[in-house]
């Protein structure tokens, strides 16, 4: 397990750990309805594609709590009071898949609930809890398959933050990354700080230190020359979206680390649960990319770094095709050198 | 010309725009004296290769005339009166080669005019202020020079600082990126961020505003989706150190640029003056490659972003090898495909 906590269920309310404010304040956003989940997410309170399908998960709970339908089974009638406060979380964030994965297992589960006349609202407390822990266990057992590719002595790098804080609590990279510390086959890590959010400063780094784990902190820029005179065999990282293909969407910079890695040799890991994969989409040109507001570059820590009304470009995901892709590693295994046809096989097999 | 003054002499002193304050604040620095301008360089007022090496000629004119030896012709003596003032100044950076180069050519100014029984302090401003001018007309031929390879319609993306504010008053990359504009071949540019000293957003975005030149500020995580989907066809980068093998030091982060532009079929541009060149090294692997501090990354506007006593790495160059570099443009041509032996016929046929 990991000693980093960033969601809690706790008296009917969703408690989130302000990923804003770390590294040095440690505080929860009580959210008591699915509006302040939906805000929550869009504002980055959490982030993570799997701990913002969690969220989300709890946040139809609490949508299903605020509906007051307690005599009703009636799945149509239930739908139509939950469709607001879904479309709100939905449109939360665009990139994540694992949000929309939790959404239509909520949908399930009402459909499910209604035919047996069961509680919804205690029916979807107790399935975003089983979400939650689910996502733990299979971060585990994630984190320990990776973990066996890392050839002892390593050191590795990671971009953003795959972590505890990004899940359910173990983390997908950083799952890997704690289970390879664990296994004793790791010298260290590079994180690179990731702008303009810095969760490679503010979060990787932290969560790594908290387990004494050896973390150097870079610039982006730094990357090459890191990867190059370092001494690094693996570039590890999580994904917010993989295609059917396995073109894996990930935070930006993902992209250039993977070109990196190939021009030196080295290996690239993406360490992605089963629920981050979008086989419904053929390639990763499919997969809508958020832009962010310019100000996240303009201004740094509230203060403008860049002249008023300049222009800017704030893709906050790249896709990184798979034929950059060196392995996937999921729940249920190892997916090497990822094509169409291997990932839907691991499907195949594991999956259904 | 350009719109941007970076360096003044004014009244026998030495004012810089203070480049740390840019680009909501435009202040100059007064440097009264030898000591002042080495500080001022450390503590990055003025930074940028040929910016420094300009710097620190005028810094040799303050120290001579701070030196009191109206009467002496003797050579030895103006060099033992000169020596702690040379030698601060060479501290105050390591890697940009023009500093070293603009303190050789005051050396041999003090024979000359030794020699010739002349007034050293009013030799070595006269010398400062034509070091100062000729990097001016040097950048503009240079500029010249670049601008003819860029096709009509370019889109191209560059790094750092390397512009009126690098330099005496035209730029090395941006030079013929100025040149390229108003010769009506450029579309528009794109510039990265440029961590941990953002001269990409504070100083290049400024600075191609000023002059009506189409800038989108971008992180360098995002640079390979930049380079890969917006038709990018140059990526055109300054140095601070060219070896005799076509190796470039430059700021951290060109590297990444480099491997990411071979990958994509782009081509990477070198913009660097004769005086930048280093051929008293075989290779990049003799530059020396300035550290600077972990607060540079672990604080932002005075603020902490990563945790307390996080360790980092804060390389502030790197090399990109002579095999990523399509073309070194410099006063005087076009080097393709540099190779020891290309760059020594340049200099031959050139420079003596």
């Amino acid at each position: 397990m990991s000693t980093v906590d960033p969601i809690r269920w706790q008296d009917g309310a969703l408690q989130l750990l302000d990923q804003r404010l770390l590294p040095h304040t440690t505080t929860y956003v009580r959210c008591g309805s699915a509006d302040a989940v939906a805000d929550a997410i869009a504002a980055m309170v959490v982030r993570g594609a799997p701990a913002i399908g969690i969220s989300a998960a709890y946040g139809m709970a609490l949508a299903a709590r605020e509906a007051r339908l307690p005599g009703t089974s009636d799945a149509a009638e239930w739908h139509a009071a939950l469709r607001a406060p879904r479309a709100r979380l939905a449109a939360s964030r665009p990139t994540a898949v694992n949000l929309f994965w939790a959404l239509a297992r909520v949908d399930e589960a009402v459909d499910q609930v209604c035919d047996q006349k069961g509680d919804i609202a205690a029916a979807l407390e107790a399935l975003a809890i089983q979400l939650h822990r689910e996502d733990i266990a299979i971060n585990q057992r994630l984190g320990d398959i990776g973990a066996r590719l890392i050839e002892p002595g390593s050191t590795v790098y990671t971009h953003c933050n795959a972590g505890a804080l990004a899940t359910g609590g173990y983390g997908t990279a950083l799952g890997v990354i704690r289970s390879a510390w664990r296994d004793g086959s790791l010298r260290g890590v590079y994180a690179g700080e990731t702008r303009p959010w810095l969760q490679g400063a503010r979060l990787t780094a932290w969560e790594l230190m908290q387990e004494q784990i050896p973390v150097t902190l870079c610039t982006e820029g730094a990357a090459g020359s890191v990867l190059r005179d370092h001494d690094v065999r693996w570039v590890i990282v999580g994904a917010d979206r993989v295609a059917a293909n396995g073109d894996v969407a990930n935070k930006i910079g993902t992209y250039n680390l993977a070109v990196l890695a190939r021009h030196h040799g080295l290996r690239f890991m993406a360490a992605v649960p089963t629920s981050s994969f979008d086989l419904g989409i053929a390639s990763g040109a499919e997969i809508p990319i958020e832009q962010r507001g310019a100000e996240e570059i303009t201004h740094s820590q509230g203060q403008a770094v860049a002249p008023d009304q300049c222009a800017v470009t704030n893709p906050a995901f790249d896709v990184t095709p798979a034929a950059l892709v060196d392995v996937i590693v999921t729940e249920y295994g190892v997916i090497e050198n990822p094509t169409t046809a291997a990932i839907r096989e691991h499907f195949q097999r594991h999956v259904h």
